[in-house]
């Protein structure tokens, strides 16, 4: 097998100096989480990173080339010019709020009210045009950003149906969620000892560019710690049952129940698996050269194809990984998202939740706005001509799910100069567009994939699994039972004795295999699961009270997030963004960090900076 | 390239001397559709063809070698001497009442009353067992067999919302339906004139083995006639609107909207890319070695993989067929089903239809059966012992979506010598097996991939469709609109002036699209899509009822049919059918027919003869 690092890059261009692209968490090093990708930022206009990706005009070679370089600048935030630091642009933008170069004042409609929507007429509005954010959920703002309630036991306790953690390599959401004065705290991915807390103070967002320019939101003295790892949640899989630390010590007693050999994590096994995959830190051109090789080479290939072809495994070892690493759902699609994922995710990366609930972001953003909502109004016509667009509506009253969906009020229209679609490509199939999008945009919408992902939580009156030596906060459970996967708080509010689980956190088939569930049996299993892992203290401190979000069966949203099938990054991304007339698209699924606020936002910055200056 | 058909046999094993395996549906050559496959009839007792295929014990090469052989077998309905024709024993059985040997009476209960549970109850009870079919549904039995009827405003009017039509080369479901009693009539999967009709009597079932021998149901003379298709029915793509027949002649017209200079139909594209893969007729053991190979080489493939490196497709061929053929949202799927199909399936096919409707067959075979059919019970958990099994059930009144379950009545158990499962793995992975099952089992039931399908049908008062000089009956039309396929009656009731056509039949990514969408919300789309096809017309035509069918969302399918992810064929396949100590296992997703009828039926006979003699 040909190892991507032999290759050599064919640009020629000039490289310049560079240094390492990272956003920092904290000033301790053991918290630096580099990123991949790096960029020369030139400091003039700003340019938008829009407009039709094919057919390029770029590269050393031939389409596909070329096309695959132009999705590695994408990926990446590199301007088209190959010198720009985009992501730097946008949070000097967003939040610097540095002023945009004066231009015609607009109206824009914009679809949809999830953060990508709420982030443009944010900015638009700073930018002087008038906007209007027509959102279909009668009842709340947020899209895939929602938080459960007021509908616990204990009224102090809320949790995430969508979002639920910000990672430190996602500047532009920290620092919006810093800027908007949001509170935030750590989100253990994995657990701690039971209560344990971090000592000093939450640190600044840091991000430094290859440009050599480093951007914070403050100051970066400090000498913020998170409590370390313990490791004691619970692996319970083939009739077995195990801690992660016992795990990690000793891999070959759950690795054999898969029947496996494999002496280390698999975890560790799927790190070395995609080794050859890793971009090194180096000149932008050399990285952008190295992932457009990437995106070239592995388009096809699904993670299953990548694992048995590239990586050499057996069936075996991709159960364990399937099972351990939640990737059995997820075989057949792109191997692409995950390598992408993979290269920015490491055991350092330290998270964060917001101490109200991540719809405190997206409330805080539409706060401004709300003069300029319109709630349960759902478009299901966008007429555009020569002079401006035209959005018809029907209003909705339902519920989110859309088996108890009323019937739709009377028509209303909305009128203005551009339009900013930020809706999911599932929910933009059913709308009329007229006249006809392009051609590649049509394929993007009917054939872009959604994935399924549906959350059961669980509400204890108390915290059960923190007592006795094996107590843990925060982290995650996995089992080969339905509910897969099940985390638990990294806080409680002051106070309270008890806590929401997210008992079954599942994607994918997995997902689709609970969707079919009423509400009352999704707790009743996920309860059943839960007594697997920890005994029958889960039936006495259960409240009886829960909540669940699937959200493939979301009327809004029709699935959690885009996410490639082999083929489709390099057939429809370009398309998703590319501006039709006067319709311009924002939205996660515009990204390269798809199913990520942050995606939505440098969508929601990108989209503005094409829309802004017409 | 390799092509496979340098390939030789490794096998040096006898050939005798064989002749094609066909299921003839009349005497015409014409209609004589060839069956991939061909065996061998050894006249003696008959064996199961069921226990593990893992690990092999024949084969010349390798395991995955002799896995591949065991598949084709399976897929062939050859014995596992490969010297028997097991699709003629099932004939022999199911048909001919064939008594099975004497063995000891035991109780068996029967877990799902899908079509194959219910043929099933009716061989063991012939053979002397008692029975018991617990199915949750509490308002009917038949499973993913379901005609609407009574929901339209012509109550002669019936529709289906599952199994529609029955192929010529599927002999059992036919002689079956023959031998209930059940009247057949074309089913036109291309359009004919209007109203035109057959002449001559039904032929009668014929199925040839590769032994000679040939089996049929009736008199092989007659003189049926269907009547010739005239290809009218539309297609309209890319803002084009054409007919089958004009695209035929000029397919240039519609294959450039998708930038593809392709001179033929998509159709023969498609026919010409597998080419390499078809299997031609020989002896049994030449056969299985081919299809083995088959099996070996692609099961890693994708669809969208077999087309761009085996066939050497480009996107925009990819894109045409892709949208024509209706193979689009089913790339990342398994290239290897639709070989299996495509071996098969030859526009000289004919299908079938039960002029009652399709649940006429599992009405009928429920009838004798209604002393032993437990509904509205729901198998929650199954627990076995060296003496018996014991299934807990919970009381179902609710619909069939699960959005309006209601709560759980009170648990009612079942006890048995043996059980034989029959619901989709989709169902089984919230029930608890104790002890647990055996590993590839579970990884089974956890895994295999089950399809989306969406139906929405919608009546009108007149066939506008049959009248003027582009009228044509039965068939479909295709086109890019969500709506996708629109097929239309083949026959409609005497009298009637009115039919009830199938405005949106989708797949996969097509359909999870529709599933977010109310009731009224699907009857709208698709009359928009149909006004796009016709005009005006059908809105002054549509009577306002409609009836529509998300299997995904079924509450007890949860999916439309099991269709394998690449990699699954190898790796889950043969465990769908293995027996877990007094469990055995039936239904579609244990045959290699999945999604068809006859598939349930052979995986029933199968069972049956494995749990028989015990």
């Amino acid at each position: 097998m040909e190892q991507l690092s032999k290759q050599r890059p064919a640009s020629d261009e000039p490289r310049p100096p560079v240094s390492r692209r990272t956003v920092v968490g904290s000033v301790t090093a053991a918290t630096a989480a580099t990123l991949v990708g790096a960029t020369r930022f030139a400091d003039r206009a700003v340019a938008a990173d829009g407009g039709p990706a094919l057919p390029p005009s770029a590269g050393s070679g031939g389409p596909d080339e070329a096309l695959a370089r132009d999705l590695a600048r994408m990926m990446l935030l590199v301007g088209k010019d190959e010198r720009e630091d985009l992501k730097l642009s946008y949070l000097r933008i967003l939040i610097d709020e540095k002023p945009l170069p004066r231009a015609r004042r607009k109206k824009v409609l914009i679809v949809g009210a999830g953060v990508a929507g709420l982030a443009a007429a944010h900015l638009l509005k700073r930018a002087g045009h008038e906007v209007v954010v027509i959102e279909a959920n009668a009842s709340r703002v947020g899209g895939r950003i929602k938080t459960f309630r007021g509908v616990f036991h204990d009224r102090s306790l809320h949790a995430e149906a969508g979002a639920m953690r910000l990672p430190d390599f996602h500047p532009l959401v920290l620092a919006l969620a810093d800027k908007l004065g949001l509170k935030r705290r750590p989100f253990y991915n994995a657990d701690v000892a039971p209560g344990a807390k971090p000592t000093g103070a939450v640190p600044p967002v840091v991000y430094r560019s290859f440009t050599g320019e480093t951007w914070s939101n403050g100051d970066q003295a400090g000498t913020f710690t998170a409590p370390a790892a313990v490791m004691r949640t619970r692996i319970a899989v083939n009739g077995t049952h195990t801690s992660r630390a016992a795990y990690a010590k000793s891999p070959r007693a759950v690795n054999d129940t898969f029947g496996t050999d494999l002496d280390t994590t698999v975890a560790e096994a799927v790190t070395r698996a995609f080794a050859r995959t890793t971009v090194p830190d180096g000149p932008i051109g050399d990285q952008l050269a190295a992932w457009a090789r990437i995106f070239q080479r592995y388009d096809g290939h699904s993670t299953h194809r990548f694992l048995v072809e590239e990586a050499g495994w057996d069936l075996a070892r991709i159960q364990a990984a399937g099972t351990l690493e939640n990737m059995s759902s997820r075989l057949h699609y792109s191997i692409l998202p995950t390598l992408i994922d993979h290269a920015v995710i490491s055991p350092t990366n330290r998270y964060w939740e917001l101490e109200g609930g991540t719809d405190t972001l997206t409330e805080a953003l539409a706060r401004p706005l709300r003069n300029d909502l319109r709630l349960g109004r759902r478009m299901t016509r966008l007429v555009q001509s020569d002079s401006g667009v035209r959005i018809e509506t029907v209003g909705e009253s339902g519920g989110e799910e859309s088996c108890d969906g009323a019937p739709n009020t009377p028509v209303e229209t909305f009128e203005g100069d551009y339009a900013l679609v930020t809706i999911p490509f599932s929910a933009l199939r059913f709308c009329s567009i007229e006249p006809l999008m392009s051609y590649p945009k049509r394929r993007a919408v009917t054939e872009l994939h959604y994935d399924s992902a549906t959350k059961v939580l669980l509400e204890f009156k108390s915290r059960f699994w923190e007592k006795g030596p094996d107590g843990f906060t925060g982290g995650g459970c996995v089992s080969d039972s339905p509910s897969r996967f099940t985390y638990f708080p990294s806080h409680a509010p002051d106070g309270s004795p008890g806590g929401v689980v997210l008992a079954s956190y599942t994607w994918s088939d997995d997902a689709m295999r609970w969707d079919s569930l009423t509400e009352g049996e999704r707790y009743a299993f996920a309860l059943n699961d839960m007594e697997r892992l920890f005994g029958p203290v889960v039936r006495s401190e259960f409240t009886g009270a829960g909540a669940t979000q699937s959200w493939a069966r979301a009327r809004y949203a029709l699935g959690e997030a885009a996410i490639f099938t082999p083929g489709q990054l390099h057939e429809h991304h370009p398309a998703t963004r590319t501006v039709e007339g006067r319709v311009h698209f924002a939205g996660e699924h515009t990204s390269l960090k798809p199913a990520w606020i942050e995606g939505s936002l440098e969508s929601a910055v990108r989209a503005v900076l094409e829309l802004h200056p017409r």
